[in-house]
């Protein structure tokens, strides 16, 4: 363990964190509201905290072990989400157990609120909330990892306890900084397209630039308490789920697609197929039952419905034109079981990640040939290859703790005070970073217990970094290297 | 395919129903109720459509393929339930998915009911109903094994798609015939001794036999409204619980304990301890729950009840004491969970199997020490020896399975018209042929729709036969052998 380096590194985040409060100071400047003072001391601490941190380890050893690579990234998860929620406390008179968990959804792009009444909030809170989805979407480590080696610290060990996906080891380009360079590049392209595609669909500027920080990041905080239902605008919707969609595909297959310019690299790839199949298969079964059930008129505009809320819950956005949690028959809980599938793996989407529960259907599949052909060996095969021995152990590991985790989080949170189904979804939501519920957390987490709203931050944390890295640093095995 | 030769076997056990059926007959002469009557048609009814069966196809070769055996078992099972459901509806005037929800809840040991007011029906038909479980519960197949090499026919293929648990191979004698009489003997002498001791404990002859026949099957019906809480007696609590108990283990491991006169051959299996310390864990822990805040008097009554209900429901017998689903803060969803992991393989119990779950569990264990060593080559362990790899590969196919199919019921059940989490545990409890479940659902099925009573039906006889049976039939790859 190297404590003091460790330190530095979280101190390095806190600082660059610090300096993008002045972003929210800048818009409350340029709209003329005094709220713009309620970020000035919580940059001053963080920039003060973080360069005491940096100074205090800078002169240790530059290379931080296998596991300390854990540490760091969930130190900084926690440190960024109490930094958060400074402004939110302090500032803007949030209750502390409010405030914490609203960073928290904010960092983890979650996207759920215990705020109402966001079309009266000045601007400078509103951008705030939007820029937490944002850096939290790609993640701050990504671009501390492109600014780090600069400081003279390697990173590769936390990019494999950060970057979301199973093929953590799956790198763009051979160095690791020119990686996290050329994702956050893709990101920022992608974030300026969708908020010069929403301005063009007819929202102000202003809401261009914040929804395009929130769909990006699949995120799904919005401006207004309507969310994308307060447009009601074909063309906004259209862009949200584009732009939904292309968040949620691994930014390793964006990257192959543009610098070939070869649009079918997207069809190429197994699990994007896969995505875009579950995609448009859940919006077909949902669209007719809505025509049939739900008292839609034509089947045009229960597809279009049915479109929106399928992209923004399997993308974890959890942005709202309806209110999914009053569709008839087994549509609610359906969507809460593609929340747990989520998006694919190395993007910003939440959930278990469509390439292991590929992969876990296929043995499923493969195991009932099996019973048919007792003697064969019959390989898993993804994409016409096999797939590595090693692969599918870690994904069927990571789906066991997943799923505990979950049920043991229900069990909590039900023990918080939450009847069983609205604890059921509540847990689902925020441990597959989505943002709305069920029942009494359908649209606001402002009635949940102060126990209930920890147990939340908790399982969004846990889901931002994909369970692995806060058990591993909750295991003995850990502390006992 | 060799359809005669598969009508022929299926033949053979629907004569064995038939006569089967001449216990409730005596039964109903013996105490002078006219209504033993209500069984003769169905008695000679099936008698007659098992050797038409038989005559048909019995000089048709004599090797069945593998994948046949599991044509012949799902046959047979759905077979089962109708000729079980006959006196139901003809003779008792049951409505007819009525019927068939009681024969297959039977047959396949989950005990859940759609009748209520058994206190007052004739002994006849008590009898018919726990005697459906005990013969389901080790599987009218595994007698079939005895006696059908008698006939000239192999069953190994049988015994593959039958036999509940993971270790399927495994056989306790090297000849098939032999291993099937042991376990009868076994099943038999489990009985018999649990039996004797109700009626020690002071339940009247005709209830001490009737309860022992659902125990050791786990099946759960019982001759009285109230359940085992009606004779509110802790001796017959405490017998409930034993039997439970020993028909929830692995009977290889109880051969291997008393044919080897060693009682600490259970302790030794690793599946045994880990279901022994599951069981203890949760106890204490619904124990110290309840005594906090169900309004117990004090900790040795509410460890009782804890008790009694864990045995129950991880055994999957369902026997009530107490009404769980109305117990306070998270145990109603706590059991409901426990069911899922179920008795050990190679029992009479239903669920995942302790043994699967151990599995998952320490994959998810050691993907999370792989995080600290990752290049480490970490291999899966139990009980002191690496698990083969094929194996632990058709736990975690299994286990997709089990819960894709779950989830989907769940959505199915939904439809049918039950609340979400009423479906949930109807679902559950049907898969997992536990019995009882939450709300709707807690004491019967009486007022669930026809859709929904089919549903639980289908989940029923999904959950007997482990999933794999019924959907490798359904698979397209085996009809196109
Ligand atoms: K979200
Ligand atoms: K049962």
């Amino acid at each position: 363990m190297r404590l003091p380096l460790i330190g530095a590194i979280v101190g390095v985040y806190a600082l660059l964190f610090g300096l993008t409060l002045l972003a929210p100071i800048a818009v409350g400047l340029w709209y003329g509201e005094p709220q713009w003072r309620h970020f000035l001391w919580p940059m001053l601490g963080s920039i003060g905290l973080g360069a005491l941190l940096w100074l205090g380890g800078r002169h240790q050893a530059r290379t931080l072990g296998v596991a300390d690579g854990y540490l760091v990234v969930a130190l900084f998860w926690i440190l960024l989400s109490l930094l958060g929620a400074w402004p939110l406390h302090l500032g803007f008179g949030l209750a502390p157990v409010d405030a914490l968990f609203e960073s928290t959804s904010g960092v983890t792009t979650t996207g759920a609120t215990v705020i109402s009444g966001l079309d009266t909030l000045p601007r400078a809170l509103l951008f705030y909330r939007q820029q937490l989805q944002w850096f939290g979407g790609m993640g701050l480590i990504v671009l501390g990892l492109a600014v780090m080696p600069l400081l003279g610290i390697g990173g590769m060990q936390l990019y494999r306890a950060e970057a979301p996906g199973p093929l953590k080891e799956e790198k763009l380009t051979p160095r690791l900084t020119q990686t996290a360079r050329t994702l956050w590049a893709l990101y920022l392209g992608l974030t300026l397209a969708c908020a010069l595609a929403y301005w063009l669909a007819g929202m102000t500027p202003f809401d261009a630039l914040c929804h395009s920080l929130s769909t990006v990041s699949t995120g799904g905080f919005s401006t207004h308490d309507a969310s994308i239902g307060y447009f009601a605008s074909p063309a906004v919707e259209t862009v949200a789920v584009c732009f939904m969609l292309l968040a949620a595909i691994n930014f390793a297959v964006h990257y192959a697609a543009w610098s070939s310019r070869e649009p079918m690299r997207y069809l190429r790839d197994a699990e994007t197929r896969a995505f875009l199949a579950l995609v448009f298969g859940c919006v077909l079964l949902i669209g007719v039952v809505l025509r049939l059930e739900g008292g839609y008129e034509g089947l045009d505009e229960s597809l279009r419905d049915a479109l929106f809320e399928v992209v923004s819950v399997v993308t974890s956005t959890g942005f709202g034109t309806v209110d999914f949690a009053h569709w008839p028959d087994f549509l609610p809980i359906l969507l809460i079981y593609i929340s747990f599938i989520g998006g694919c793996g190395g993007s910003t989407a939440g959930g278990i990640k469509v390439l292991r529960v590929l992969l876990m259907v296929k043995q499923g599949l493969l195991e009932i040939r099996q019973q048919i052909h007792p003697h064969a060996l019959l390989p898993l095969r993804l994409g016409g290859r096999s797939v590595d021995p090693r692969l599918a152990r870690s994904v069927w590991g990571f789906f066991a703790l997943y799923l505990t985790t979950f049920a043991l989080l229900t069990l909590l949170m039900i023990h918080a005070g939450l009847a069983p189904l609205d604890a059921f979804s509540a847990v689902a939501t925020s441990l597959n970073n989505l943002g709305p519920g069920l029942g009494e957390v359908a649209t606001s987490f402002a009635t949940v217990s102060d126990l209930g709203k920890l147990i939340a931050v908790g399982a969004m944390l846990l889901g931002r970094l994909e369970v692995l890295t806060i058990l591993v640093i909750l295991s003995p095995a850990f502390w006992r290297r």
